[in-house]
């Protein structure tokens, strides 16, 4: 049965979770949907996560292989594909847990850069699994910065191949998945060169392994990095190539080609490569970031429910832990970031789409923007979750500590999200060069793309809000979120012009204001982040069983964000002191307010028990009896240790002198 | 030999290395006292951590056993006591990874709370290792809260024994280090009732398992909880009783006694439990937090003038990262706060030797000061390394990521110093309430404890600086501060005593204050470090080779720490927002000052390659290298996975079909 502490937290649910459940995937249709893709997986014991904590790296490699091999049969068996609307659910019912995702990579690397004879060649080999592909990029020496890789790949007329080379021990490809003991083949990045000249990175795919054997092939160095902080399924590996030949048809050609007497010959737009950068950071953000985090408010809110420890009224039972002030403001904050970041990922798709089929006309007018959006809101949003996921781990105690407890694992994953696919440092200096050439274009009255017109608008110069019932006005709060970016973009911009008109040079000014460019670039994002929430919410008038709490969310989320921040708002004095302590206050009484329906809203994220895979936030509350019936699984209660014969008992039968 | 990136920061320091390490240790001879230690625990193969990092639960254990019972011999050889002065240096030269450190609490449990008589039974079973102790308070379902544990021990005359029971699955002892699979002994905290009436929680020893064949006793259910995020090599164990029936004697009773009859008699002061709580969260401070940041900060700064990527002077070699402005905002407050901290070590650690002087006379005056610091400091020391190591880990991008880099483990263990011996949130709401008192008395005029004499001074309204060199000026500095804690002890106060006095019940009200008054904790602790750091650097001016980098240092920690909360200092317009214009310029102008010193400020905390245990870190600076010597010996690239045969070779064989 259900924990009558968890059961209660039902009952008084302010709206229907079947309702809101609905409408954060997109309609019934789709939760149907999702839900039978779920169901098919969750059944089927291949897939069964049961015993992932207390399995090895080689362990979790094995089953990871099964798992995407078994998929395929799945897949097949269920009819579905990798097209169709199932694909989406496939992942999140796997949790991750699977391998050749660097397969798909493989193929969408041959797809985007390939001409259409390579596609043809290839990409039926690798849809048939006749080979295993991957993605070397990365280097031991190199990661962000792709001029720098240092492989080569020298074009020999005379033989119509390119002779591929890793000059020095940094140039060894590391880091790429499936890489360390499946794959067959692999796109290599190596500066071309011909006839003596560097033409730049080139991509190549090259074979690393044997068809037959699996043995690697002649030239080839290649094994796993080892363990890391997760991923422990992933064969992440490492790859040196000595004098390894691949015809030259084996460029990927569509944007340039080698010609058999070595001429070198570039064709189409390169912009186009932003844009495989751009669709693949976008795309993580729902799966890797806010999801992981959805599932450690569940975890933890659930868990906060069932927890009782000390008395908060004298003489009465021990408390929910959920009841206290300092919990609330640990939790609360995470689920309305992670209800804001599923909005703003909503949003990036649909700006996404719609660049998507401009390109298509061939119109790659709003590349820049999306590239500095994408960029900033990958880095604004894992490196949010990251920390949220971290509190829900931390607000637990020390049953949040156990793996048992799925936290560790959500943890150490989400924050690879931090690194990979642009260092998050890098990404928002990114956003911030297009924020600061917008906001200089827009200072002269120069058109900017949509999300930065803001940066041109007259402001007010103080806050207007004159009690704390007026910080939950979103015209208020969104105001002061735009007036907070706008200063901070425009005070760094003149900082970086006084610098470079003081006669610094424009790399190095532009260095002395990394940190505050940096920053600017996080207010911008989470404006727009405030900004779609509040606009969400008005949208949703139709829908007014869910829009009264989706409000609380959103002044939630804006007020925590000026809380948490609030020299930003203070510094020019656009908000006083006076009506900081509004928002504070305002803030504190919301707490207490979404404390009564935190339950129903992790309830409709709408995860099963088997894909949280957590001994703490089962539906039904049991947290106890599931903890201790797992723990009794753990491989440390399966023997005796050998320490017992070999150090234990020598030492108790006080034979520690002859040790 | 040294990788020449390294080499030529060294050749720049401003200092004396070997001065600064004598002067971190406590002068000359402690060092190499500490280097004696070291070389001869390193040198022994039995305290290897070569393959730590690809063992499993299990191999870690049998490690962690075999190494407590081998140093039990190499004390004996080498002629080290546990009270020598050698000791504090055995912890750190095994880097924590030994068993057994249960079986010393459970030692100091009986040498506090037992009488004479247990006293001389109990202590030399113990320190010869006739018995392995553990101490088993935490129950499944109660940590910090004590009067809620559920474990009962009824006294039953007849037989003039205890009969322990564990009456519901929540009462279960869970957590306990040691006890999973090695202890014969416990200390169990229980509920004790006698002729039907309960006496709260007391500790009685307890036998789990055979002295003869460690088979667990009549009555006892005991195993492993399982895996964790760290502490592996750690069996902590779950307990169940079932009438375990010890004799009367078994109660510790040092302060308390049943008599035959039932009578049950208290005597002597109560508060000496405080007083052990006290000593072992000040204790942790330095080895469980302060260590682990400079080792992190050794290996991300090393790495980080290692590293090299991305051109920061265009068509110039790609540079360092650490001379991007960004990474040595993440790293250099960092350093910092090292060394912040481990001056307030030394702070919190002769305020202990005062009280502990104190209390011998019978003097208990001084307890609830330092049970307030040291409830802070834990806290935000815990609090403050924790984000610091994981800032290391996210600068070193991928590579931090590996487990071979030594960050992650770092950073899983670390983190669980913010939930032992006192979740942070509870400990900072102890101080708080020390602090209030503390300004209530304060503001009637009453005496107050020195640390807290400040709450009463008069104080100035706006800060006093002109330029941003002022705020160089450590009388600026701490005063701002004071400033600021004083305002938010102030406030706090204040507001609950509004609600108080609107008739809001007086739990309530401080329910509701909570979260402001978690933060005025955090002031407090934050302006005493900033205090202490720049009055022990005005004490160095004996050592003026070192009290110059060092005023950087302090100067660097406390602009840090307001440029990271201008908020609090901004409220009340104590600090303008031109003067945090200076802050922001004098902090940016530090970094690149700090930085031509930090890896001699790294260098300085000798750390030997083995302790950091990093392919990252090492003094040599041969990164690449040694992350690809210790991939190759991952058990991963040790045999051929069978996921080969079994799944990989059907898959590629096109016997996709009939899987």
């Amino acid at each position: 049965g259900v924990n009558p502490d968890l059961a209660s937290e039902r009952q008084t649910a302010s709206f229907s979770v079947e309702k809101l459940t609905a409408w954060l995937d997109g309609g019934a249709e789709q939760t149907r949907l999702r839900r039978a893709v779920v169901e098919a997986i969750e059944r089927d014991p291949v897939f069964s996560r049961e015993n992932q904590y207390f399995q090895s790296q080689n362990e979790r490699y094995e089953a990871a292989v099964r798992k995407a091999v078994h998929l395929q049969k799945k897949m097949h068996e269920m009819g579905w594909s990798h097209e169709g609307p199932e694909s989406k659910y496939i992942y999140r019912a796997v949790a991750g847990d699977i391998a050749f995702l660097l397969h798909r990579v493989f193929m969408r690397s041959i797809s985007v850069l390939g001409s259409d004879e390579q596609i043809a060649k290839w990409i039926p080999l690798a849809s048939q699994y006749q080979l295993i592909g991957s993605y070397a990029q990365t280097e031991l020496g190199h990661g962000t910065y792709l001029q720098g890789l240092e492989t080569t790949a020298v074009f020999d007329v005379a033989t119509q191949e390119f002779i591929l080379n890793t000059p020095k021990i940094s140039a060894m490809k590391w880091w790429p998945g499936d890489m360390g003991r499946s794959a067959t083949h692999t796109v290599v990045f190596a500066q071309l060169y011909v006839h003596g000249k560097c033409y730049g990175i080139h991509p190549f795919i090259v074979q690393i392994r044997s068809l037959q054997d699996h043995s690697l092939c002649p030239g080839i160095i290649a094994g796993d990095i080892g363990p890391k902080m997760n991923f422990e399924h992933i064969d992440n590996g490492y790859l040196m190539l000595q004098n390894v030949r691949v015809p030259r048809e084996n460029m990927l050609n569509k944007f340039c080609e080698v010609q058999p007497d070595g001429t070198y010959v570039r064709r189409g737009s390169q912009k186009i490569n932003y844009f495989t950068m751009t669709s693949v950071r976008i795309s993580l953000i729902s799966g890797e970031a806010v999801t992981p985090l959805m599932k450690a408010c569940t975890i933890a809110i659930r868990y906060s429910a069932v927890r009782r420890q000390s008395q908060l009224k004298p003489g009465e039972q021990e408390a929910k832990i959920l009841d206290y002030q300092t919990q609330q403001e640990k939790l609360l904050p995470q689920l309305a970031a992670a209800y804001a970041f599923h909005l703003i990922d909503d949003y990036l798709q649909e700006l996404f789409d719609r660049g998507y089929r401009e390109i298509q006309r061939k119109n790659f007018d709003t590349l820049p923007e999306l590239h500095a959006l994408s960029s900033g809101f990958k880095a604004m949003v894992t490196q949010y979750c990251t920390s949220g996921v971290e509190i829900c781990l931390r607000a637990c105690g020390g049953h949040g500590y156990s793996l048992l407890s799925g936290l560790p694992s959500l943890y150490t994953k989400i924050i690879a999200s931090c690194i990979y696919e642009g260092e998050n440092t890098i990404l928002l200096l990114q956003t911030a060069r297009f924020l600061v050439k917008s906001f200089m274009a827009a200072s002269t009255g120069q058109s900017v793309p949509p999300s930065v017109t803001y940066l041109a608008a007259a402001k007010s110069r103080k806050c207007p809000a004159k009690n704390k019932s007026d910080f939950l006005s979103p015209a208020i709060y969104t105001e002061a979120y735009q007036h907070m970016a706008v200063r901070l973009i425009s005070s760094t911009a003149a900082k970086l012009q006084d610098l470079i008109q003081s006669g610094v040079k424009k790399h190095d000014a532009w260095n002395r204001c990394t940190v505050q460019l940096a920053q600017a670039a996080k207010a911008h994002c989470h404006y727009i982040t405030v900004k779609n929430f509040a606009e969400t919410v008005e949208k949703l008038e139709s829908k007014a069983g869910i829009q009264k709490i989706m409000k609380h969310l959103c002044d939630l989320f804006a007020l925590h964000g000026i809380f948490s921040n609030t020299g930003v708002f203070l510094h020019d004095g656009y908000i006083s002191g006076a009506q900081m302590d509004m928002v504070t206050a305002s803030y504190l009484d919301l707490l207490a307010i979404i404390r009564k329906d935190a339950v129903p809203l992790v309830d409709a994220f709408d995860f099963t028990d088997k894909s949280l895979n957590s001994a703490l936030g089962c539906y039904d509350g049991q947290v106890y009896q599931r903890l201790y019936e797992w723990a009794r699984k753990s491989p440390t209660n399966k023997q005796i240790s050998p320490a017992y014969e070999k150090y234990l008992k020598p030492l108790l039968h006080n034979t520690l002198s002859k040790l």
